[in-house]
């Protein structure tokens, strides 16, 4: 049996690269290649590749417990995930409600969100979400993100969602002015808004302003509609905050965690939620509880690797190395200003540009050209389309960095 | 923070129980008390909590390789448990899909099927699912799942799926000729038939007999509709057999597998296709990949629990032991004849009946009172409605299945 693996075209038949170990910034193949992964894994990895104290906690849980049920049942790792991830997150936040990926996170999110209304006796099951957003692949998470060629096939299957525009800089209030008509014909059918917060990833690596977030809150809040980040890839760092809603002014409703949860080391996701959503749930009837669950939730060796991960974040400067990436991107732009790249942006850990003169849809052959160069030179970096981007794991060497910004320098000049 | 558990209404103040850790059937307080898991914590557990030799392959991979990204790279785990996997299916499967739970591994098969048809230029979206089946808490999951109180909230939200009547015994022509009708009218509209095979979980295990399976899968075959079964509860022994398609004539095209994957210790789930699916996206083209991935694919430590438990299936007789409890639950039958019990039903590791003179909704109060008289007896089973049934690890001895049905006996006579 042959593996089949995601978001590939085994038709064009890829070179398929074996890791045999990982080690900070370095995906290790067999033969000793040190591969800089200068996407962190697809945004999963946040403090580099097998971190020693997180490898202990999954060993030391192994030990311990493995999956129970977790209904009438808790257990420690669970307990401890909730109170070590409250020391990061405003008191507003009183549930957390475990799952295992970025996608389920999600779904948890929408569903908590209609039930909130379906449970006051509203049915309110009109989603808005953003032009270009990505919310995981599947049903729910596909729905509410943007139509595309990722899922073209399914169209009949989605349920409908209200798209706003993409706040592009110095057109935000287009966005929101976009929302405020669509609450004014019909806030009392919209349930929920779900958004990327300040950089919409699959989409393209687009930024937008916190502000943008503040309003679209306020007038969220005027229509009683739950207000729910998406904080899968954007938690734990990766913008320059311990989370994206930390640069903003307001406390959403519900945030979606996953990848940095466990320092991208084993999976784990949670939805987190204000004391009012728990409420709405909250009865003597059991056909008010919340019906959502999957088999692996709170899984202990998971929750046990997201203690860790939280415990390093307690006790190091996490934010610090991401400010000293960050640092870092600001010395390249004045190379950028020599080459075929435009929309030059930095955001936290994230350096992106589009580079000119190419389509810009997934497939372009431009981004396949280069992921290829990139990977020749054992750089991981996976365009989207014509826009390049770069997020590395937060320990990233400056070594390694400016080997990455060279090797990107040298792909504009040779792949065009 | 809080924990919001799973399908619970923590309205009702139920008490939580704390587990520290676990032994083969047994779920252990931290006062010591052993709790006889009697349902396998949600039917994840197969082989006995927290298996040594499955926690020693978590361990040692901890220490080797963390999650990676899985497009373009690949891994010794995932590679191993492709390989492992297939020494226990026909060579008609070429291909396996990892995501992270049993819903996952459903919203792949349908993404799959449906998507297969349309890159060969049909468009054929719809679903066919059974009465009283569950495929899981995402949307999709939810869509083919039927519509009960679990997901009445997001019933706008949901897509359409055509029902067939649950095959009874005795009225599985019902079945066959609804389905039969079905294709008849609206074959070349329909993408997959999706299946839990032999018995509806959630439903209220209910069973049904195999050559219901191969008659729809024959007529599938006639119309080109994917045949999916979701073995996410069934696979691993559940039923008697390593899967529950092997007491068919028939290959499906399409098998979910999760939880009994990795022996239920840590989150992996697998969607595993034939040729001819996967063929239907090999192209030149990147716009016919399968689009879809989620944060975690194909976590390295949870192949390596998944392929601890393979192991353990190649090197022992697992079905031995399922057998041990399926030849106990006979003789179990003579007492069940004195008691307010029909339906008294037996399936491989699964002994299942209804409790006479009571209503049969999942909120019914008779369940929830056998629970609670359960749990003060330190057994855990969770009747579906006024549905008990029993599902344990398949390493319980026979002194706990003794002292399970001696109990189940006296919640007869003492909570009606």
């Amino acid at each position: 049996m042959q593996i089949w693996h995601p978001f590939t075209q085994h038709g064009l038949n890829e070179d398929i690269i074996e890791i045999e170990t990982s080690d900070k910034e370095f995906l290790i193949t067999k033969d000793g290649a040190k591969i800089i992964d200068g996407i962190s894994s697809w945004w999963v990895n946040t403090l580099g590749h097998k971190n020693p104290i997180i490898a202990k906690a999954i060993e030391d849980e192994a030990k311990k417990l493995h999956q129970i049920i977790f209904a009438g049942f808790v257990h420690k790792p669970a307990k401890c995930a909730a109170e070590n991830l409250s020391k990061f997150l405003p008191k507003d936040y009183t549930h957390i409600f475990f799952s295992d990926s970025g996608s389920t996170s999600v779904e948890v999110a929408l569903k908590m969100a209609v039930g909130y209304h379906y449970n006051k006796g509203q049915n309110r099951s009109k989603i808005v979400a953003m032009e270009h957003s990505y919310h995981g692949d599947t049903f729910g998470g596909m729905s509410s993100g943007a139509r595309s060629v990722f899922n073209e096939p399914y169209t009949k299957m989605l349920f409908e969602v209200e798209r706003i525009p993409y706040p592009k800089e110095g057109e935000e209030e287009r966005t929101i002015k976009a929302y405020k008509k669509l609450l004014e014909k019909e806030g009392n059918k919209i349930g929920a808004i779900i958004l990327e917060p300040l950089v919409l990833g699959s989409g393209g690596m687009f930024f937008y302003k916190p502000f943008v977030i503040d309003e679209l809150y306020k007038l969220s809040k005027e229509y009683g509609v739950i207000f729910a980040l998406d904080e899968v890839m954007t938690g734990f760092g990766r913008v320059g905050t311990m989370f994206a809603f930390n640069q903003t002014n307001i406390i959403p409703d519900i945030i979606c965690l996953s990848k940095g949860l466990t320092g991208g080391s084993i999976p784990l996701a949670a939805t987190v939620s204000t004391k009012e959503i728990y409420d709405a749930y909250l009865s003597k009837d059991k056909a008010k509880m919340f019906f959502h669950s999957s088999s692996y939730t709170a899984n202990p060796i998971a929750c046990a690797a997201a203690n860790a991960n939280l415990e390093i974040w307690q006790n190091t400067d996490v934010l610090a190395d991401v400010k000293r990436v960050n640092d870092f991107y600001y010395t390249q732009l004045e190379r950028f200003k020599h080459l075929p790249a435009k929309n030059v942006r930095i955001l936290g850990d994230i350096f992106a540009f589009d580079v000119e003169k190419s389509g810009n849809d997934y497939v372009s052959n431009i981004g396949i050209k280069l992921y290829d160069y990139y990977r020749k030179n054992n750089i991981l970096l996976r365009p989207l389309g014509n826009t390049v981007y770069v997020m590395p794991p937060y320990c990233i060497s400056n070594e390694s960095l400016i080997r990455v910004f060279d090797v990107i320098e040298k792909s504009l000049k040779e792949c065009l």
